[in-house]
């Protein structure tokens, strides 16, 4: 492929980018000794021309018109996303916070030339029928070495959605069966529910929060609010909402205002508990950070708060890890910066684990009969091997510690740069939060036009809810990385309000 | 690992199987020199001590309460999968219908090893997003050439349920559009859909059949109508469901009673559509054989029936072949026996072909505007290049004539079996239907019986519906694996009712 070599990084070697060291002996440069010290620009606009002419074909028979550009991925190196037209980005938006440990991964690459992963990608087990004699070692190994503190099951899946939907399914066979008690199915039950009729099919309901992503099949799309588009058209089940708090930024400022407004939250939701009949709420689900609905945090007050709640209402508490574990947060899961008095009865994986489902710990939580939590391949041992690669690097190389540090580092240096645009950035958020870093534009256009310009001199960053950015680096981002990140930053903002 | 060699097949090895000749001129034999010519047993009982020790170890952390037996991948090969005891069984259930070409395929292992399966396990792509430079030609070659007659657009998804379920979204994105016509979304819309509540959630329904099994999560389950036991418990939406013609066998007897039957259950179609509001029904979905539901067959008569009063009634029609699709049924898509007026709007697949979704042909079926049809990955290319890999080994060694052929055999060898216990063993089903072949035992405990009877000799069948046995070999099937089918089913017969 011809290199133009016109690169967006020449121009700006002798200035900032100077400052940055290559350091070797960093995690990110042992694993990609080349990878690039800074954008690679080849094109004037991205997508580039092969990148045009490529999408304009697979449109004929997939629907790409979501697509930002056509990536090249055997090009791809570390941090840094290739396109098409032979572009090289700093990736800060990482498959939509799916790309844990940077771009070919050598780690990774020797994990995908397994005989164990040959071996599951030609035979796809139906692993609750006919297991394989070596996944209660790979799950014990990883997903399960992984799990969040006081859970030790693990139920596997293939993706977010499926992941909370399994868990939602959980969640009602759990409160049904307790309610039911000792008793057998009745012949009413059996017969109503091939009608999708209660009592067979239950009545209780999951309750989320406004502004909550929870995936987009039926079931975990009746428990998403993020917005219209995503819901619109599909029909949706009865179920209740509750209001997330709003908190106001710098949160140091507003303590007073932020803790009333989570006080009004909780209470407003037990209002909402009691308006129900007893039990009638099987599960309540929470991210940690609501990601798609734009990076909305709370504080653990907030979830402590929610974790008092349902345990005194007998609610399961399911908290959806899907976008937020797996290290980014600055602790392997996002949960574990709330201190709560008892763990959650179920957290959901997917994303940067490959590999999806939920943990829990409670033997109740698997219904009293096989093929109830059922399916035909119940996971996937090709992911579940990645996925133990994963946490195995993770582990090795401290990536998470690591990830606190260099996250701190990113949010004092944006705080200093936003600080010359305090009416066009704010709500800065994320601090102490590893690098799950956002902040709000004044408004959609130029929150568009920030990704944009970003874009076109060589990082990729994606948004969420209407005026968001929200940086979902690798776990092998460093400081270097977020110098360069900075820098650009700095130049568009420039650009856009001189 | 210890062979005891106190082998099954000895036994048998101077009488029937003897008449099985080994030609490695077949595909079979070219794929699998060392591919065994009769099941291999060394444990009195399967699982034997070492399945049933790692089976326990695994039911710590992983639900596995539905095993059979813990399987050696590994050592599985072409139609016999190995046990953790050594064990190797002729395997005529395959993953619940999941191995379209045998254990440990040589040409899907060289597929394996690609750099391209490489480089998609370990940069796992957000596809819609930034789709890969290969993608569109992954596609073409492989899910897309494979295509039913008159389709050539694909959703990709990760599981039948989920394939399912995309084709439902579109199905109410594509019907509410039509009503809605050129307008936008209403403020109204747009502000109860966040409710979960009408008009911006869809109240259409979609219609599915007594005894039709569609997936597990809660928009399929809700369309499942197989067993009690997949569905109690779970909330369900309030959609109909009509009755699937029960067929009387031998079909040359019951021709007259099987076509009132197919006329009645049309009918009740009909006047079932005609109590709705018109258009409140999106789509209906059907099976070509309802297999979970016990392998339950309708004529093309039924069928052409279907699709002209989906037509009539402007209601899309949806084939799921996730059971059916990819050659077990002696057409690439069972659906093509049917010869109908105009294909079905949408097509759904999974199980043999490992990725899943839905072909499609109108346009219009992609909703109007991006991220509405959407997910973070919207499919895996590493189940793209495993399905592209299994269509082109397909077509080259003509698998899909050849199981046709070796379908009629073995029907014609299981009628003559079954010819001397007509109280045990009846309607023997799927003739000239491949080797997508079912019958019924007398009770569910006779059936249970036969099943584990058969597994103890070395077959590996699992059944369906309450006293079904169903027929799920691989695309690699021969007429000497029939042979060892044959006997191994008739010695139990035998003993069973001896």
């Amino acid at each position: 492929m011809l290199r133009v070599s016109r690169l967006y990084s020449r121009n700006r070697a002798g200035r900032a980018l100077a400052t940055i060291k290559r350091s070797n002996s960093s995690v990110c440069g042992a694993y990609f000794p080349d990878e690039p010290s800074r954008p690679e620009l080849n094109t004037e606009k991205i997508p580039g021309p092969s990148g045009i002419k490529l999408n304009k074909e697979l449109g004929k028979v997939f629907d790409n018109r979501a697509s930002n550009f056509v990536a090249d991925y055997y090009n791809s190196i570390g941090n840094y996303i290739a396109d098409a037209d032979g572009n090289k980005l700093l990736d800060v938006y990482c498959q939509i916070s799916s790309i844990p440990l940077g771009y070919n991964n050598p780690a990774l690459i020797e994990t995908a030339k397994l005989e164990a992963m040959i071996n599951s990608l030609v035979n796809r087990p139906a692993l609750a029928c006919f297991p394989s004699i070596d996944y209660g070692k790979i799950l014990n190994e990883g997903i399960l070495a992984a799990a969040p503190p006081g859970m030790n099951k693990v139920w596997t899946a293939l993706s977010g959605s499926c992941a909370n939907e399994t868990a939602y399914k959980a969640a009602f066979m759990y409160q049904e069966a307790k309610h039911r008690g000792s008793m057998d199915f009745t012949s009413e039950e059996l017969a109503s529910v091939m009608e999708n009729k209660a009592p067979g099919a239950s009545e209780k309901v999951i309750l989320s929060f406004d502004k909550g992503f929870h995936g987009r099949l039926f079931g975990s799309l009746s428990t998403t609010r993020s917005k219209a588009i995503h819901k619109l058209d599909i029909p949706a089940f009865p179920w209740p909402k509750a209001p997330f708090p709003q908190l106001k930024y710098p949160l140091e400022e507003f303590a007073n205002e932020n803790h009333a407004e989570e006080e009004r939250c909780l209470a407003i939701l037990e209002d909402i508990i009691k308006e129900h009949p007893p039990h009638k709420i099987a599960a309540i689900v929470v991210e940690p950070v609501q990601s798609e609905g734009g990076d909305v945090h709370a504080t653990r007050f907030f979830f402590q708060g929610l974790r008092d709640l349902t345990k005194k209402h007998e609610i399961l508490m399911i908290v959806d890890e899907v976008q937020t574990g797996v290290g980014a947060s600055g602790k392997f899961w996002a949960h574990e910066h709330w201190n709560l008095s008892e763990p959650p009865e179920m957290v959901s994986f997917s994303k940067k684990f490959q590999a999806a489902g939920f943990y829990f710990s409670d033997p109740e939580l698997q219904p009293n009969k096989p093929f109830r939590q059922f399916n035909t391949w119940c996971g996937d041992p090709s992911k579940a091997l990645i996925a133990r690669s994963i946490y195995q690097e993770i582990s090795k190389n401290n990536l998470v510690k690591k990830t606190a540090q260099v996250g701190d580092y990113l949010y004092k240096s944006l705080e200093t740069v936003f600080s010359k645009y305090p009416d066009r950035v704010k709500n800065l958020r994320g601090k102490n939060m590893g690098t799950f870093i956002a902040w709000d534009c004044a408004n959609p256009e130029e929150r568009n036009k920030l990704l944009l310009s970003c874009r076109s001199k060589g990082v990729n960053i994606g948004g969420c809810g209407e005026v968001t950015v929200r940086l979902r680096p690798t776990l092998v981002f460093e400081n270097k990385h977020a110098d360069v990140l900075i820098n650009i930053l700095e130049d568009s903002l420039k650009e856009l309000y001189k």
